[in-house]
């Protein structure tokens, strides 16, 4: 029951995480591992780190040739936007399964392209082949996908915290998402806004109702939302405080109970009442925690939810979606509890 | 034109920072020094940090004796709540000034108290005496006031961020204020959620809808608002996020300009549409900027406002307001350029 | 092959740890937690967290009383100094196995209590009954043992550090260890120094060259050592800097070779020339990296050792012990990769 | 009394630091800004908290003509090393004086160029020139200079701990220095090495023995040092901890009696036998703290002197020598006490 794969664009975050989890992963042997900068050069120089797990893991990292892919049962997709767009079709025809943690194809309108990523999408046609990868919205497809598009780290958190809201259509207009990142969130590359001294001890907002993946979560709950994230100083972790008016004068216990209903099965949902929000209760897991609140004489509904970005945001969602697609436990080889501190 | 001021809990953070800014303020000498805990320790023994004005500064710490205040022309209570209201009487009546930055004077009716801080009110005929040492909206009262209740630091964001509207009585209703502090703000207190291991890396919302500073924020705006706090893994910094309705149709350029007339004369006040928010522009000055955001579409305006919590938020105010209630220039003292990195 | 296990001071950083590691080992059943503070309460209401192992977990936290201890086959005592040695002695008699993760047992000379923890050793004749738990150095007594007195997080990653040369006879005299750690190797106790705002930002030396480890060290190697502890802002890993002489005109390769010689077959130990020194290659693993360099001019070894305080400084130390007294692969349900970032 | 000044490469950050600090000197006036990348662009678009000083400080950032310097009596040079070199010569030439802050002129052997900054000096007769800038060592060296080397961070922190030995010809040998740092003495430079990701959480050594500022520390010591840097999580602060034999057996009050005498006139030095050291008490001020123990068993002496590195190791420390070269009091303009936290 051992499956083979390949990580693309091992060195940035979400890469190097998959390489974590997959090498602790019973079910999976890594075959390849694929980086542009540092094609060929041995995983040991660049990461040091896998030590224990050398003689599991490719020696060399290779560069990545999308016409001649590795004969591997999966690919894991961990790269920038407007670059997997280019390498999905040659994949998938060699009969190969894909998980696509970047933005190319999660969007299914191809003219959103153009206004959030600033480009047209090369191979629109393809854009309905992939199933979006939220398992809490779309396990039974995943079932029978052999492509999938792994969701954004803040959709992933927004979505979550309102899908059981959306699902029986009572969210009310003029949701309010202010959302608080971890700085690992903009990955590796080499930018002034990621330097420790830019980040460290300051708070910022950016791209105020206008972030890429505000599209990604508009789709999937079928409404508008004011999305507007914010860097925070430090490592993992994603916070979504969520503001909406009580328009169905729901109830605490109503409201509770709706969300239990819809993630009753799931694993990786927590969602509760509790006052004792924070991301320190999911970070190093792959749990998504939500938390409702009711303020009946404001008539307004807040919902907290957390995740790691790292894990149920990008590469802990990716596995659980792998484990979905081909058949393993949904848990299997996912950290179940977070790291305190 | 110089004149004697006494520091009442010295050690707690607005207490040090008081310490900090009077004793390069060039009409100020600091005449005495308190706190409980250190009572009768040498200053340096706690601050040696202070040696290089230690001919300036007193030799001592010692036990604030309400009943026998030191004869000076100002006293700073750098205290928690419930303890300054039993002091204030005896002092303001020997016609020493007061300066308080607990929130034992900043709400107007009485009636609150109990409600916000679990105790009523002993001197509430008192309450009447104190200004809101908001100078931005108090200020010709400040000039004749010989009792100050200095603003909490998340008032002082929140209020800031919205007064022009208010003052124009053009608030719409439902306004969201998702504020962002640093740790600093929680003061030297122990307590499990103040160590490092339990904040650092983490992100927590508390008190949402329900804290403290809410009733100050009501009072000073006229209107309701949710306020829902934030802890982030920082020293220094507020950040408010506000979210309200574009009911009354401003332009970009119509807001700005309301705000930028409102606040023309303000030295510390820098009011923008500016993209390039964040803490890292005012921590370390006693400024507070504002950016002011209109989309359009979305009918939305969105205002960020960013202030050094343990400044603008606390004891630079208090020094703004002790310039102004003894006719000093009004930014003598305070540091007028955010420190970076 | 399964084993049932008790935690007391279960809600400590080091006792969390146990719990976080315990619950995902395959071979373990815990059947009580242990905690004075928090006795009586649910597991769920102080660690949310665990809420996907709360069927694997006891419901309730206890209150541990050594005369009747549960009927387990391991109690880790994860408490602070001065306490496990009151309890041992009664859950020994009851043929359940100790893993002590406090100090209380670590020095074989009992005239050493005195000195560096102030008080006698109440029960001195049962040093010698515990097995020093550093099983790169005692694994085939620790086979046989059935009370083992878990080393000090500085203690493992000083001795691993010089072991190879010790055991060799080859440690020159005067070794300088500057040693720097995250903040939760103080633990979780309420103390100003531990306040975020203390610590945050902030580089600072203590107890130099008395720190309560020293005699620890000390008595595995055999030589005095000069040891410089530093608080680090960061919450975990410790880096051992160590200086000394090379006395005996080793090069690079003869001292590689011995290190690697000597730790051929440890699981957990990776010695090497890398210039890739970080704490950042460990955290999250229970790896201790160790890297070599000589400089011949000056004639002096720099060895720099890096451990995660909590895993292989503590908990995940404890856990190794474990596997080995009860005959389990030593590396089971222990983390082989650090979580970068 | 009022003089002027340009700062060459302002955007870095301890151009940024000078813009900072001179701009609220009362004897300057600042009046050209230089930096290569944001040539052209509005100070204020750059540095948008420079506000309050706008009417004070020039529009523009320019980009540097060394050919044509600006007609002004003092140009700060804050640029990487290998770039004042080639402007020194054309400066002083037109009568105004230079604090250079790169280390070009720091060494007084041309030699040592090649071998630790990988260039042979273009103008090695510039050298002897070049007044280096301890205020503590050459005062009166400096009062008669236009031409100031301003000495690296470590450096300024290292041979502060250990001069006052020097001066006696009683250091002992095999001195070994471990240095910590925080993150913006690497600059604003784009690399991996300092994204927050790469650096928040985790401490590394690097450059062991080989530091560029090594031949710098024993230029001005006079002997050879052991200097081991590491970097640690924090963006400002260096802290020194120098362990060496007490070959003199000083007793305590020996050694604090010679460093008292030594740095007795000193403002910015505080010698002491506290046990209470740490980069907290220094961050934001100019001091020195220095902080001397021996341990007579042991027969070591450890030193530990903790600055901040963008004050008095950089501009701090650069606007000191500016106010000898000038004849302003030496402590104008530049803070004498830390900010907490």
């Amino acid at each position: 029951m051992s499956i083979s794969a390949a990580i693309v664009g091992v060195t940035g975050y979400t890469g190097l995480e998959l390489l974590r989890l997959l090498s602790q992963h019973p079910f999976i042997t890594i075959s390849h591992i694929y980086a542009h900068q540092h094609a060929g050069k041995a995983l040991l120089e660049i990461f040091p780190h896998c030590v224990s797990y050398v003689e599991k893991l490719p020696e060399t990292i290779e560069l990545f040739q999308p016409d001649t892919p590795p004969q591997v049962d999966v690919v894991f997709l961990a790269l920038p936007h407007a670059q997997s767009w280019h390498f999905v079709e040659s994949v998938l025809k060699k009969g190969i399964k894909i998980i696509d943690l970047s933005a190319d194809f999660r969007l299914k309108k191809a003219h959103l392209y153009p206004q959030y990523y600033g480009e047209a999408h090369p191979v629109p046609d393809l854009l309905s082949k992939a199933c979006y990868g939220l398992p809490e919205l779309y396990r039974e497809k995943l079932v029978h996908s052999s492509f999938c598009a792994n969701p954004g780290c803040y959709s992933t958190a927004a979505i979550l915290a309102l899908y059981p809201l959306a699902k029986s259509h009572k969210l009310s207009s003029s949701i309010v998402i202010d959302a608080k990142s971890g700085v690992s969130g903009a990955g590796k590359a080499l930018k002034e806004t990621s330097l420790f001294c830019e980040v460290n001890e300051y708070l910022s907002p950016y791209s105020t109702f206008s972030h890429r993946h505000v599209p990604e979560i508009e789709q999937e709950l079928g409404t508008t939302v004011f999305f507007s994230p914010h860097l925070v100083p430090m490592s993992r972790g994603i916070l979504c405080s969520v503001y909406l008016d009580n328009t169905y004068n729901f109830s605490l216990d109503q409201l509770l109970s709706m969300y239990k209903t819809t993630y009753k099965e799931e694993p990786f949902i927590y969602a509760s009442d509790s006052r004792q929000v924070s991301t320190k209760w999911v970070v190093g897991s792959n749990h998504c925690a939500i938390s409702l609140h009711i303020f009946q004489e404001a008539k307004k509904i807040v919902i907290f939810s957390a995740i790691d970005n790292l894990l149920k945001g990008a590469s802990g969602q990716a596995i659980q979606n792998m484990n979905i697609m081909f058949g393993f436990p949904e848990t299997t080889g996912l950290p179940l509890i977070a790291r305190l501190p």
